[in-house]
């Protein structure tokens, strides 16, 4: 089982899901630890994301939980949503005895009604009482809405005066797009780290990982990612810039896009994992769009899904990104074949390649430009019958 | 039988599609046009904007046809691709004795593959034996790709000195996105008008209208809308600016609305027409980024699509757009029930609007803002099974 000495967690039902599934998680942490975080960019912002960023703001070295709920968003809820979310704090902080600016917050669900707090509060004081050192995949499971399976990712790296580790829980499913759609994100390390480079490590590692991720195009009124540090691996002190934190960020980042690739191949109604690589851009900023854009369109993934290597509609998407390139030097492959090539269609096997799509769960496009050398890449998923199912015939 | 003087049209199969349906269609005018243009966005452009845009410069006052096939789009294919699309403006002009620049062309279908130019050549000879004034459902019928129904519509208005008519036909399915995505619109009209006049009301008609519809989010490489004048009403020439113009302005674009209206209730396996509505925005930007925002959030499409009343979607959508509000300012009606109001969820019947989204094949959304007197519009439809369904198992 994989743990980190100092941190606590579980995960259970408290009854917010008619399902009886699991539906509340809390993370614990023996001392105070920096904490991070990264928001929902969305204009309507949930409760538990005004009361954490709050907390965070007055407690950034001195966070000792996370308590998150799924089943229900606590968004367009009002005044009573964030009394709501300030409960659900004061409930584990009374719990264990510290502040309830010391615990943050997070839900996520169905918009626009207000939470069960009954069962909440019900629920806090059951969960505190499961919490144990290997409890992650409980916690996992607690804040999944349609995902299908947990999300857990675990790394550690070799610095100068010891090892540090890392340890995250995710939950995607649909709403999956930048920045940060119902997308919860938990992350806690040993490392001795200042709460400037733990925050600067974070807003990298998702910049790469979970910004670059779509299911659907929808960003959430909730998504967010918070990390805390207790320092128990007792490596001295990371400071932002040196050697010692461009490994820990480089390690962070590898974690992400860890949950970021589980959280898409496990986009709603998804059949196959996309990974987008964009080479030879003038830009990063080129390359993003670039890959975005075919990782966003509905053509592509629907092609997809249909294991139609149809080049036709990832060229389409080239086009239309907002990106400054040479057309006549664009060449696209699929898997290891080359469909387009210096901006013309190139020969291959179609049979061939329509069973390689059929056989694989994950698929590689990979466009190479020739204005530059920058890269990126976007994570996404096909577009299935049950895509259009999960979202029509069920109230989420 | 709707007809302009002056003007004839006709519609066959020349064999490009496999089906026998008809896919090729000819406009042709008595005398000299004034004529317009506007082209996709798209960076990869097709064989045949190339040659149209080049003609268009050259001729701007003397265009006499537009030869338009569907089934195979001519994009991707290079200087043959130019070369064939030339000869399809050769073969018009040689048949009825003018100049190859005196002739328009365009193409929608699959990407990357060579024209049958033979087929094409041989088409043309057969279509323009059966040209005839009221041949226009049958050119409406050629430029269909995955339409189900033929687009057409007719206006006309009065102005000082005369009546002036309009007449429209448009092709659109999927792939349908601003700027215009594979969507193909021919206009004529005998106004007396420059053709300063005339482009600059066709641009407007057209940010108004077909650059407010998106069915899927993608923009192709061969979307255009192609005006002609012949002057055969006889009115005082119409020069930009005057009183005369706004009226022919406000008529073209009611003409291409519905155009615009009839391309969105005919999206790819679509069972409802959704139109957006936002009201008192500080900016039209600003309200035509939230009325787009809703019109392509999958999350909203589907729930549509599943009769749901789903505004916290809705709410989430506009959110996510770029532009500036007061959240607590917003409300949000489905129909005529009010289901989100000053930022707050409203009380609302759930089961009976539900039985009224069954019903009806439009659906309204109208979102109200506290920040301007700004407004805008946008249509879609909803995303069903068959979306997937066309798009995964379909090569187009």
């Amino acid at each position: 089982m994989i743990k980190i000495k100092g941190f606590q967690a579980s995960g259970i039902s408290a009854g917010i899901k008619q399902s009886k599934k699991k539906d509340l998680a809390l993370i614990l942490s023996e001392r105070e630890c920096v904490a991070g975080g990264v928001f929902t960019q969305n204009k309507f912002v949930a409760a538990p994301i005004i009361v954490s960023r709050e907390h965070l703001a007055l407690e950034p070295d001195s966070i000792r939980a996370i308590i998150i709920n799924s089943g229900n968003a606590n968004a367009c809820t009002g005044q009573q949503g964030v009394i709501n979310a300030r409960k659900m704090t004061e409930a584990v902080a009374e719990k264990f005895g510290f502040r309830p600016t010391q615990v943050l917050v997070a839900s996520t669900g169905i918009i626009g009604e207000q939470l069960p707090i009954a069962e909440v509060l019900a629920g806090i004081q059951q969960v505190a009482t499961q919490i144990r050192p290997d409890g992650w995949r409980e916690a996992a499971e607690a804040i999944m809405t349609t995902d299908t399976r947990p999300k857990l990712a675990f790394r550690s790296v070799h610095l100068q005066d010891g090892e540090v580790s890392m340890l995250g829980i995710a939950k995607g499913a649909g709403m999956i797009y930048p920045q940060l759609a119902t997308m919860l994100g938990f992350i806690i390390t040993d490392a001795v780290i200042t709460q400037e480079a733990l925050q600067s490590a974070l807003k990298t590692a998702v910049d790469h990982s979970f910004n670059c991720l779509s299911v659907d195009g929808d960003t959430s009124t909730n998504d967010c990612v918070f990390m805390l540090a207790n320092g128990g691996a007792g490596n001295r002190t990371i400071y932002l810039g040196t050697e010692e934190y461009i490994k820990f960020c480089a390690t962070l980042t590898e974690l992400c896009e860890e949950l970021a690739e589980q959280i898409a191949g496990d986009g709603e109604g998804a059949t196959k994992l996309i990974k987008v690589i964009v080479k030879g851009a003038r830009s990063t900023q080129d390359a993003k769009a670039i890959a975005e854009k075919i990782a966003t369109s509905l053509l592509v993934k629907t092609a997809i899904f249909g294991n139609d290597p149809n080049w036709g509609r990832i060229v389409c998407a080239i086009g239309n990104a907002n990106a400054e390139f040479n057309p006549l030097g664009v060449s696209v492959k699929i898997g290891n074949t080359c469909v387009f090539s210096s901006g013309a269609p190139a020969k291959f096997n179609t049979d061939e390649l329509r069973n390689q799509l059929q056989k694989n769960k994950e698929v590689l496009i990979t466009v190479e430009l020739t204005d530059g050398t920058a890269t990126a890449h976007f994570w996404t998923c096909d577009i299935s019958y049950d895509y259009v199912k999960i979202n029509a015939h069920y109230h989420t």
